[in-house]
């Protein structure tokens, strides 16, 4: 069967394609780590996290200014001034930023502050976002929606391929299935499923597959097992109070026991692969 | 447990929400059918249809002017010709109009041509999207997303009612499930669920939800007979020649047929409930 | 691609089978209904519940001796003494009994009483058990497994067919999915698929997949809609006191209005197809 | 809520259950692995393949001498001459025997030959095997149903425990959801899911759960990065000769890298947990 892709496919391009955002490289046979809150809440909230999460070993810094919400009612994010507080976590610990966009209205802004832009798995089919996102030099964290297919995952990669952004990476954020003892469940089997037809490089968020911080961590060993390209993580200073999310971010302290296991694990993975 | 959602809640409002299309009203106990093809092709094939569909008791016609893809490959629809074209058939046949928007930016280019407004199962969570719909005052179908919940199909309609537009449809079209043998899975019990739950009007569309026209057929009997608001049916005047969906329209003949019984099937089904 | 299975295949035979059980016939284009308790608890209740849904047209009566049960500790249904009363209920009405068979062990002894013998979802992949069906003279209903493809359903049969027992009747009973406004998801399109690939007859249990009582009544009359060949339904005289499955029991009036409903509906789909 | 479970549940037993196979403990904080393959094919088969995988490090081996399978028509297993096979697989490498058991009537005879039994899938919900593996003394694998609930497996293990038989290993195998690029998607979260809920060991099952040899491995790792209490994997001397599931079986040269890096991965996850 002709594969309805083409530009993301293996058969157009063999080696894997790299992305750099900062000093990270995804695709490189590296394990850089993404880290943060799930929301931008203040400028002391992600000043503190991010000196932790890079302390820790993270190489990039995520936080949401603009946030998809199930609920019109629930807290959407601080916009452009938690794009403001991003630049200055950037601007003091160096770390390069990945934030999230919603829509084309926001792309421009967005795509000021960001260093890498994620769109969310809810978007993964906004077929003119995705042309946007061709559009931008930024790179892109494409995340898989939460029914798609593995080739519904590449299509959309390919809308943003085929404008001429050639630096996606693919993210693994849980499926929705019958399962009750998690939010999601992580399709392990897409990290080898992608390198096998793609090109493009895949990280794994256990943090929205589990939705239990408990099993983050487990699922977060298995992403490093599994040979993927990178983890997203979600990381709080005080879960508790996190305005979002808080049931599954790590607080500071096991996200650091989380990385030096990480890159343990990627290290006996990476030796023969 | 309090209910996440407040004014599509049967709480909020006891009464069913009755929305006006043309002649047409969804939620007041009668079904009238939407019919007409996947994407808008030619002048000469929507006015075909639109004759075909209307002499056989249909009290709307749908066509897409802009259809979203899976691929960026595939026929993305006429685009305003579209529309135009779509004008002419109100104008020749008097039947209002249903066409989906894609995305904020031509809102109000679709705005100026439909009827009702169509959201589709992929964009059910673009929130951008859902506020412009919000803000419009036209009605609006939307269509469940292929892994949503009740809750979360519910939660979107929210987020129209509360900038203000009232005259939200729901549109059951099958979820995703393991099954192999249709395109999707119709989820029967959705329709007395949002009855219970919501005061909107709940319709169903069976074309998507099988995917196989044999199969198609049956479903809209089923709709009829689960008290369905409506149901929305892809009839196509070639559907071999269909440029998408051409499985899953029904012939015109066919589509006499299933509107006699879907009829037929109502009127009992209306008669002591 | 060559089909699995043989015996069941509308290729291996053309004109569908008739299964017989006391007066009904599966499989002829009528639509008989079996209907009785979740579970057999005491004779007066099932002389009860037969009497009431004979009256109301049933053709055969269904009621549990042996219950399997996630739980242990859950009431495993009377056994014998459960068998016994429903030899009372066939002698006082002359309906014939439909009841589940859970083992190879008490086959002999649920032969004996039953006039339909039922194989349960959790027992769909029970070769043993199906091939001890297929020795059996007795007709069996095989319920559809909670995650059965379509050709797993077939292949099953195929196992009681291949055995010398070609009297087995489908039935499809919903399947697990991530929704949680219902039990299970009934899986309308499986019985237009049956139909296409099959000769066997294939009825739908719509209390066991909705799980709730209203919306038992919407997918009864979904069924019809379907052409089914005859529906399975739960009905209690006390369904706050059943000791099983009381939720998606319907009431002795609600069986009625549910019976002229379906057969009003039935008449309509059988007229043209 | 009420846990419907009580002997399985970590309220009735805080410490671990330690399950004895021969050398191997499952649930100690050790990683013994299970191996060999799908079905019990020849003497010099099994012997071969024994003493790979022994001296690659496995613990116990496995092979199917009564085979469940979805058709009549495919092979169902060597039977008896299988359990004799496997017998002389003891006798010559001393590793104790993993095997199936269909149903109670053979339950005697396998039990006779197994040094641990194995409950399959299908049968998870045989309430009448579960009651016979109660009252054995052999350890059990239960292995998870494809669309079980947690809850679901754990009742299933409470039938054993609740007739007197302890030693019960539970085992993940991938579930059925709606992805194609595997055969079923492993559910990672039930391990960590398990061990909160559960005193019992849970291992893994990567060769069922991904289908693919190649995606085996990645599974696997992520198995052992997970804290899994051991994994079972088929490993075939001639996959592409296999009479079942060669497509799934690793390559012997496979199984050794594989286990290195599985225990090396293991004795990281152990450190500090």
């Amino acid at each position: 069967m002709t594969k309805p892709y083409k530009l993301v496919g293996r058969e157009f391009q063999q080696e894997n394609t790299h992305v750099k955002v900062g000093d990270a490289v995804f695709g490189n046979g590296s394990f850089p780590v993404i880290a943060g809150p799930c929301a931008v809440e203040s400028e002391k909230q992600v000043l503190s996290i991010a000196n932790s999460v890079k302390n820790a070993g993270a190489k990039v810094f995520r936080g949401g200014a603009f946030k998809p919400r199930t609920s019109p009612y629930a807290f959407q994010g601080l916009g452009k001034k938690g794009l403001i507080f991003l630049a200055k976590v950037r601007e003091e610990t160096g770390l390069p930023i990945a934030t999230e966009v919603m829509d084309v209205e926001t792309f421009d802004l967005v795509e000021e502050y960001a260093d890498v832009i994620q769109i969310g798995s809810r978007n993964m089919q906004n077929f003119s976002l995705l042309k946007r996102a061709g559009n931008s030099d930024r790179p892109v964290i494409l995340k898989r929606g939460m029914s798609a297919t593995l080739s519904e995952l590449l299509m959309s990669a390919e809308y943003i391929l085929e404008q001429g952004n050639t630096n996606v990476i693919l993210c693994e954020r849980g499926i929705r299935t019958f399962v009750r003892h998690s939010r999601n469940t992580l399709d392990c089997s897409v990290v080898p499923a992608v390198k096998k037809e793609s090109h493009l490089p895949v990280i794994v968020d256990p943090s929205h597959a589990a939705g239990i911080r408990d099993q983050v961590i487990s699922l977060a060993y298995a992403s490093a097992a599994l040979g993927a390209d990178g983890v997203m993580i979600e990381v709080h200073n005080h879960p508790e109070e996190a305005r979002s999310d808080g049931a599954q971010s790590l607080y500071p302290d096991q996200f650091i026991t989380a990385m030096e296991k990480m890159m343990a694990i990627h290290a006996i993975i990476g030796k023969k692969q």
